[in-house]
């Protein structure tokens, strides 16, 4: 389509289309981006696009001196919940232990109890600063996850409130039933129970009302065993849902094997992944999401097996992990800069993990991700000289404007 | 003063005063906060304000649900400097090597001759983008160095423009002389005599013209060592400075002793400080400046002996380090999050860090740093439900307005 019949045009632009191409970027310098529709229409040098515009009066918005890139993915999150964990936060400062905290019913058993006690509004509203920060860092899609309900109404609901977050906000949702989170404290003798109804009906129901479109489960010693996990994977599987795994976070139960067993979309955090596993995860084609945010707030001091996972062309991606007890964290340019210094990823590698590699992890790498004709119009635009000051700058949110789905969007 | 000879006040706000108090904040419920002139006129109880305020048509404002705080003070920065070190930051994650990067001209001297060619205007413009997001957070004063010059004519420069940064923005700037920060390659061969210089006429003539507050020099392995240092700061404290001393970031070469000995209002850095410096600091009531992000920067393992310091008594700031090579960081929030995680801070030494100990580490503590009558009325308003909220998130900053000199500021 070089006819011009398009609804309006970026130039004088670079473009870090994120495809492969020259450099880490695939940067194409003083460019223009066409968009018709919610698509992207016409790629190619600005001067070009200027004449073409001109000519069939197509609004022109001038970008000189911005970048653009394809609009960012936080591809693994926790951001629908109840109340918050800075209490705890301090009391563990001040010297309290896990095990003291945890007895006075801290810990995840708190988010949940909160959780359970919101109602939907209440849900959305606390989220919604959360969202609006993400979104003024360039964010077009977010994944979501239940898991703080650990009962069938509540995690339904969180999903409906992540739905409704698409409905409302300019950002595209996934969601994903995170079945196997923790164990509620109603089962505690009931383990198998639990896992049977995780499994069972409950997502059987949330399968089939469309709630979900992926499940994910924290197969680790102070979760769910490998074979719990199985269980549920298995049924996800054969409820037509895809799959993402927290593997490897805190120990190697050979999770990111058995990820790759099921063809899992991801397999999320592995710090803690053998030769095996990295072997596994190439085979399968499923993306190693790095969640650099938990990573520091845990305090750990043994990174992902970067080298490795890239020496085997597993596909790295970067997520916030936005939760209010392992990772109180709204910013994915955070995230990308501690992915780089924390974890060693070049800054191409950290700005692919939050656009291309992350599109992948939620399977939707066949419209978002990249910067080419065909895929959604999802852009950021960013006041800098190059593409790495996207990872560089701590505190620093160089984006100037956002196209959602073709068009400019309004702050949130 | 309670006959209500007030300018404006703010009611129905919790104070987080930083004064000793019952809690670690200093905290008073249901407070207001009276403002004459540019100093706090009143500190009560918001009923009690309230009456006064509206039977002396004072202009109240109502900061219902809202915490206030002193104006953060950011007390250690580098934040104006030509350049910035992206490129090297890339290179560094491609694999390249510290070597290799300083052969091809990286690192401090890079900096140096980028911040040689840029005019006072360009130095502060591009300053201004990074004065803006501390200003964002909350900041009201802030420490600026040079260093980046490392001749007469551009130390004064970058003073001046830190000066110039005071006038045209709402925001007070203490200014130091960072005559020892690192060999510039002219003097390669003549160590000697740049710290002759350094310590002679350059700084009689700064000294002489009101430009610098104080002095500051890097004693360390890589820069300065403690003779050199010894020579620089005697010369200071002739010249009636105040003293500042960069000292154990990389290794213990007794800085911390010889900041004491020179009566330094701080030594910044300090993971690397024995028995010995602790004693002396404390000793001296020289205030330990942490600088979380640098730390995490370098990807340091050890950090500063917090638990020594604090048990010696050692009065604790965080400060940003805002720099271009090993801090590119402008959110002072993001430093007290890393001082907790990474160093171990309770959230309310983290706060106090930087506001009543940021004021004492740049010897201004008689009128900035806790809220209290006669204090200039520098505040923050947070919409946070409790104090630690400003250490706990990474990325959010729920400031929502700044009073400067007793008027509420607009965003720069």
């Amino acid at each position: 389509m070089v006819d011009g019949n398009w609804d309006r045009v970026w130039i004088n632009a670079h473009l870090a289309t994120m495809t492969p191409g020259a450099d880490d970027y695939g940067s194409v310098p003083d460019a223009a981006i066409a968009v018709r529709g919610e698509s992207i229409a016409w790629i190619g040098p600005a001067v070009v696009a200027a004449r073409i515009a001109s000519a069939a009066g197509v609004p022109i918005h001038d970008a000189t001196g911005l970048w653009i890139t394809p609009g960012l993915i936080d591809c693994h999150t926790h951001i629908v919940y109840g109340g918050n964990r800075v209490a705890e936060f301090e009391q563990r400062l001040r010297g309290a232990s896990y095990e003291e905290i945890a007895r006075a019913g801290g810990g995840i058993q708190s988010t949940v109890r909160a959780t359970r006690a919101e109602s939907p509004e209440r849900l959305l509203a606390s989220a919604r600063s959360r969202i609006g920060r993400l979104l003024a860092e360039g964010v077009t899609t977010i994944e979501i996850k239940s898991g703080y309900g650990l009962d069938e109404a509540t995690e339904r609901r969180m999903l409906a409130v992540a739905r409704e977050i698409g409905r409302e906000w300019p950002v595209s949702v996934r969601t994903t039933y995170l079945g196997l989170h923790a164990l509620p404290v109603e089962y505690r003798e009931r383990r198998s129970a639990y896992v049977d109804a995780v499994s069972g009906a409950w997502l059987e129901g949330i399968a089939a009302s469309g709630l979900a479109d992926a499940v994910d489960a924290f197969c680790e010693s102070i979760a769910f065993t490998p074979a719990e996990t199985e269980r549920f994977l298995g049924a996800a599987r054969r409820a037509g849902l895809a799959i993402h795994v927290h593997a490897g976070q805190l120990s190697d139960l050979g999770a990111a094997e058995l990820a790759a067993r099921h063809g899992a979309l991801s397999a999320d955090h592995l710090e803690y992944v053998g030769a095996e596993g990295v072997r596994a995860l190439a085979a399968a084609g499923t993306v190693a999401v790095l969640l650099p945010c938990a990573y520091f707030t845990l305090r750990q001091r043994d990174p992902p097996p970067v080298d490795a996972l890239r020496a085997a062309g597993v596909p790295l991606a970067v997520a916030t992990d936005c939760n209010p007890g392992t990772s109180p964290c709204t910013s994915i340019l955070l995230a990308l800069a501690i992915a780089c210094t924390a974890f060693g990823l070049t800054p191409g590698e950290a700005l692919r993990g939050a656009t291309a590699n992350a599109a992948r992890a939620l399977g939707v790498a066949h419209d978002r991700g990249t910067l080419e004709v065909g895929k959604r119009a999802d852009f950021a635009l960013w006041a800098i000289d190059r593409p790495a000051e996207l990872c560089y700058a701590l505190g620093a949110n160089p984006c100037v404007g956002v196209v959602y789905r073709g068009r400019l969007r309004d702050p949130v």
